[in-house]
């Protein structure tokens, strides 16, 4: 079969380009050995934001009479049934995915594929059959997995990754999970919430280390809260597994830990899917695990291109379908802008969330930048009490002479869902004097934007 | 006491212009002849947002099973323990106010004030001390109060005003609510959500009839499903009061109806509090029951000014904070710029939310533009769908030629957060193409601003 495009991967990478190529008028096929979506749909963002709903209502449940309802008798999280919602509504997006390559006229393959030369790419099928599709171009949008660490192999039982962590029947009454980037602190916000005792352990010296450290030392307080331990500067040096559970032993700061856990959960980053694809057969350049490319997207191969997980950067869905988007537009001939990758957004779905775009403070100095800041604290915010939910923060950056907006930092409730202004802020280069004096609604937390441009200009009212 | 200037009335007008002022070096006084912060904090929008959490919560309870929660007994609301939370909130913001005023060297003077002429005000406490003020400038800030319909006499017990409906203590159990704005739409969302019968009486053709006409209708079908009567092109003829509850007499399009209730509350519209003000005396203009004012809010006596909810337009917080923090910044001889009043927000809390700015499709037709339009469900985003809301929508409205953004309306859950993006976006003249090419964050309900604005440029990814 001959196309405009085969793109291998159907992540959201991949069937967003393949939408895109659609739109332009590509006789486009896509090729996926799983399930339509790829991770992010089916074992990534969208079934954890679902557990993540479920432990919030937990929570919720579990301070009722702080809202003013009677509850006569007790809830508990029945972690099986919650794993089910999740599944469904995972399994609910992978359809809308089919449907939506359906109305666009995509062939989905399904099968394992491998590069060839000259554009052919073999797709084997899972009951063995080989078939080579051929196209001017090919996209590989083959996504990443959870990266094995040496001291912690995974058996799916007592050492598990992410996937076995969203799929579990029982709930664990303690869990050992290691990595403290935005998945395992998901991780552990979901477990601690449903009663499961957790200690989290982090290499580096806070946890989500790519934060603000304030925004890290918020989320470690409220871990704290809620009975999470948090072992920062750690090192799993072993596990021993048992019928009945695992000892961790870890080195810390603070000398040699063994923990005791029913469960290891390993979240430790992320590895290319660049086996079995054909990169060297083909000649495709690799540094560091990850296929190079130039900013169109362009491989060291005319006519390959890669985008998402599979080339450097931070490994997100939104950057991903970003990059082919773009990438379909250049094949097209569009004139397409390249990607600014100083005003993406990154969220983590903790209790409370954390949200952050551009540049951190200290960041921002180490590129030169004369810097002023603003913060304001949610406990300042009527919305955020009403709601019951005061803690944390916005903070943000600016370049100090005309008050540009370089980054934005957020803990707190819904602060996911806050950050888009901040993107869109910066995207249309806005200042702390056209934020401030943009009327953000009364009462709403994303008012605390508005008074963090202020508080930079030392205008602040509510502080 | 001499100052530089006087203000009446410390709602968020007018404690935001007094700390304004505060900052710009004014001797200032605030007047209140009631609460520190004025109906908003203490009888608007603080407590509203307390009930409606507790409301958003007891909803959760009664869902907990289809996010996997076992529930071994009834939850009940407990409509005193609600009120008393919602009571401490606004309690809590109003000593903030106090803290505010205190940090910031501005003199608070409880009492009832009455304009004189030459910058003179009368103070009359309590306990019946005259005192009089004198100041350059003069800003009245006094704000509104519930309108009283002539067929719907309010006696605090069978007909009740908003004040009594976030303070009942105990569950009435059928209502009727008059006026389907956004307070009226707002106190359905609260009693439906615990359980009482709601019927809800408007005279226009549709509830909240401010929004666009799909967000009216989406609304509607959500009150349906939640119980909710609603009916349109209604009016309240006679109420008949008994011990035991009232007989609403209500003439509608369809033909006279009888509604029995427990309560029946008044929710339409405000009325400027212009009574026993001195306005008179002074020779202060006003047309249709609001004081007049130019753009820099002086009205027709120099060095008297007025904000807020006391002259023209939406009856809003933030309008009224932002008029505050104008006038004061002129009175200071600053380089203030005029409020945009095109790009005012308005938020109204029922599950789920409405969030509005700038231009309805009907009204930029009507101003001449050419118009392209993306609306975008939010059953389409997995975000929403995880979290159990796939309910509603954004639609954004551009002028055609240049894509330029003129208006958004959304209905679902957290639009009043969401609709902040939209308010910066307007400001920084953003077009369909900006909103498209910024990156939002997945997986978040924001998305849906950037799939609006791709759906209005025929280049939709998720539809």
């Amino acid at each position: 079969m001959t196309y405009d495009l085969i793109i291998i991967g159907s992540g959201p990478g991949g069937y967003v380009a393949a939408i895109r190529a659609s739109q332009l008028g590509l006789r486009t096929a896509l090729v996926e050995r799983a399930e339509l979506g790829g991770v992010c749909l089916n074992w990534g963002c969208i079934p954890t934001k679902a557990l993540l709903k479920s432990a919030q209502v937990f929570e919720y449940l579990q301070h009722a009479a702080d809202y003013g309802i009677v509850l006569e008798g007790r809830a508990r999280p029945d972690l099986a049934a919650m794993v089910k919602r999740s599944r469904d509504v995972a399994a609910g997006m992978s359809k809308g995915v089919r449907y939506l390559m359906k109305k666009n006229g995509i062939d989905v393959i399904q099968g394992h594929a491998t590069l060839r030369t000259g554009g052919r790419v073999d797709v084997r099928s899972a009951e063995g059959a080989l078939d080579t599709l051929r196209s001017r171009h090919v996209i590989i949008a083959v996504g990443a997995r959870p990266r094995e660490l040496a001291a912690l192999p995974r058996d799916g039982q007592r050492v598990i990754g992410c996937r076995e962590a969203m799929s579990l029947t029982s709930q664990p009454a303690s869990m050992v999970i290691v990595g403290a980037g935005a998945i395992g602190a998901e991780f552990a916000s979901i477990y601690a919430s449903l009663g499961t005792r957790v200690t989290l352990v982090e290499t580096q010296a806070r946890i989500v280390p790519l934060e603000e450290p304030e925004v890290s030392a918020q989320l470690q307080r409220a871990f704290a809260r809620r009975g999470v331990e948090v072992l920062t500067g750690a090192t799993v040096e072993q596990v021993d597994k048992r019928p009945d559970g695992c000892t961790v032993r870890v080195a810390t700061p603070g000398g040699a830990r063994e923990l005791e856990c029913d469960i290891v959960l390993s979240a430790a980053g992320v590895t290319a899917n660049l086996e079995r694809l054909g990169l060297e057969e083909v000649g495709i350049a690799t540094a560091g695990g990850r296929i190079t490319v130039d900013r169109w997207y362009q491989t060291s191969v005319p006519g390959y291109y890669a985008i998402g997980d599979c080339i450097p950067g931070a490994a997100l869905a939104h950057v991903a379908s970003a990059e082919g988007v773009i990438c379909v537009e250049r094949i097209a001939g569009l004139d397409a802008e390249p990607l600014d990758y100083l005003n993406i957004p990154s969220c983590t779905y903790t209790q409370p969330e954390l949200a952050s775009v551009g540049y951190t403070e200290q960041a921002a100095r180490a590129d030169g930048y004369e810097v002023k800041t603003g913060t304001f604290p949610f406990s300042a915010s009527g919305k955020a009490q009403a709601a019951g939910h005061p803690e944390g923060f916005v903070k943000l950056v600016f370049e100090a002479r005309h008050g540009l907006l370089l980054g934005a930092h957020m803990v707190g409730a819904n602060v996911t869902e806050l950050i888009a202004e901040a993107v869109m802020a910066r995207k249309l280069e806005s200042t702390a004097d056209e934020l401030m004096k943009a009327v953000h609604p009364h009462p709403t937390m994303s008012e605390a934007l508005m008074e963090a441009a202020a508080a930079a200009m030392g205008e602040a009212i509510h502080l």
